[in-house]
């Protein structure tokens, strides 16, 4: 049955390293997103729109790694990925190595919603991933408003880039006329101290419990024009997946973090899988434990970075079944093993959204260790 | 240990809806493929390095969809998919929509290579998956030569484009006048009796044990600019994963098909999953139709298809311990829901490869049944 009356959440990601300065930001563009998902919640739309809504207003932000203020590509271009999954109809759509567009996160929902509505003319299957100059024309084909590159940059980005231009010619300075090959696996870490992995996520329940989930991102900075992370790739940037026959939990993943990684790992649907286990807390551990940090697909990797928003519900009994009340269950939990992350999360009963920034614990090495914390909250339902 | 003097096996797929005046070049194709596997593998080559060389004959050849001879997309032009998985190291390399470049498989290949070889300059995450321009300009500057789109078009994949367009033109104009949005969906099937799913793929596992997998495409006729499909899809076009503690045996898939199906569906590493368990056949029939005809993330889909093909490996004692002999099991399968799909296969004692057009029982409906057989071999090995 449709619930109404009852409480809503939304969960909101920002994940990266950032520097202390951007805290303030981070908190801000974190909260109005939850508003923003809420209020369309509020207004009767479903998990799809209202995560929609909330990754729009994240993308907006110059100070997050998607859309506007995106990291630069090697050649200084920006190129964007996004997806989205609905829960509901399990359908999905992403977006890769996008240029020219300020919301990369309308497109892939779009693709989605395109893809709801069947079979093209003679019969041609919609697709479900586009890319580079196509994925750009397509989205000013069905009415997205195109937008030059050179506004999508910010001063941040644009120094950040110039920073690392000089960064990497001195590497490669470096490097000749010594054994480039042994030379280049030694040279220094790229300290990702620039907004490197900030991408974003979000992940909703609405009214009706359905689940959806996505995902934007900017890229690593002076990566190679035409790579494509983690935020386009099914089942590593987002998950949602409704209760069904075979899942007792309804539930939602977002990730964000070094998109190789997150790939590889196929991370957010192994966060999903494992959440169908009855200890939400235990299964996020060992999922990021033993699918991520010491996961073989990254056997090589001494340093794995990334982090996860998680959201499952089901329902359950609150009172005799003859007072007509269900309550729905909602468990939320974030985790991570870059050095910080920061969530915000909101119910439609609150007045405002909740943000925090997370920490690794004190000594702890980013990559090889995680923060684990979440919440649960019992809402209540009126049928 | 190393095995040596052992029997190698190769399988070759080559899938889809192909017309009966095909049939012989495609056998032939496979045959030319396995072989060129074969070749390698006797002179020493490791899986990842006989998948590739598959590949490129399959890709070469004008008569599949792949390489030279790919369909056109809607305006005309050729952009490949193409992907390639290390059961050794799990690398994973790929590359989306990409043009002008005659072998894709080496471009992903070379993407695998390349991430395998650690970290670039100033601490930089190489690439697994690049698309568009940026992958071509990948490819260049690292020696793969390029080559002009109009010479990767042959006369079949031109002809069926005007075909295809004329028929597009025609379904348009039929719905002009009419409610478009219902028509378009009633409009009649896509026959795709021009080669459009012809994919291709190969799973090796070579004299060290190693699995390998890889797969290429043109895409689907008459797709948007941009479009990928699931053989740049991690999970979805190929897996392949060597045995380990967790695994009793080493499991390769590449899958052919419609890569809307294939991609939401994670095919190729379902399959592989479910090869873990212990009766092959039934493992890849079940997994066929309960993760693919019957999948719930297909649910509004009424045909669904797709073919695969699966190695798995494991070793087993056949003589007494004290003769050092040892044995391994190598069970190959191959389903698929299409009308018909060509296999090859061959092992390193064979003199030339075998090939086989499978085809779906007589009566029954593409796309909601499905064709699965298969061999098993046990080689000896002498330590």
């Amino acid at each position: 049955g449709r619930l109404s009356g009852t409480e809503l959440r939304t969960t909101i990601l920002l994940s990266g390293y950032h520097s202390e300065s951007k805290a303030k930001e981070y908190k801000h563009v974190c909260k109005r997103a939850c508003q923003r998902a809420v209020d369309r919640l509020k207004a009767g739309a479903l998990a799809v729109e209202a995560v929609t809504a909330a990754l729009v207003e994240l993308e907006d932000s110059p100070f997050t790694n998607a859309g506007m203020g995106s990291n630069l590509n090697l050649s200084g271009g920006i190129e964007c990925d996004a997806s989205i999954m609905d829960g509901k109809s399990l359908h999905y759509g992403a977006v890769g190595a996008i240029s020219g567009i300020k919301n990369p996160v309308l497109v892939a929902n779009r693709l989605l919603s395109e893809a709801q509505r069947g079979k093209l003319s003679a019969g041609r299957i919609p697709p479900c991933f586009l890319v580079g100059r196509g994925a750009h024309d397509w989205a000013v084909s069905h009415g997205i408003p195109p937008c030059p590159s050179e506004k999508m940059a910010t001063k941040f980005s644009l120094s950040a880039y110039k920073r690392n231009k000089r960064k990497m010619e001195l590497a490669e300075k470096l490097d000749t006329g010594h054994n480039q090959t042994k030379k280049r696996r030694q040279s220094c870490e790229n300290e990702n101290g620039s907004g490197c992995l900030d991408t974003v996520g979000a992940v909703v329940v609405d009214l009706e419990g359905n689940v959806a989930a996505a995902v934007s991102s900017g890229g690593l900075a002076m990566k190679h024009p035409g790579r494509v992370g983690q935020a386009a790739h099914y089942g590593c940037g987002c998950w949602a997946e409704n209760t069904c026959n075979m899942n007792p939990y309804s539930t939602a993943v977002s990730t964000s973090g070094c998109g190789e990684h997150l790939i590889r790992t196929m991370l957010a649907r192994e966060c999903s899988t494992a959440m169908q286990s009855e200890d939400a807390h235990q299964a996020l551990l060992e999922a990021m434990q033993n699918k991520f940090i010491s996961s073989p697909f990254l056997a090589s990797e001494d340093r794995v970075l990334g982090g996860v928003i998680v959201l499952r519900c089901c329902r359950c009994v609150e009172a005799p079944p003859s007072q007509n009340i269900q309550g729905i269950l909602v468990e939320f939990l974030w985790s991570h093993t870059t050095e910080s992350m920061c969530v915000g999360y909101m119910s439609a009963q609150d007045s405002k959204a909740k943000t925090h920034i997370s920490r690794l614990p004190p000594g702890t090495v980013p990559g090889q260790c995680l923060a684990i914390e979440g919440g649960v909250c019992r809402l209540s339902v009126v049928e």
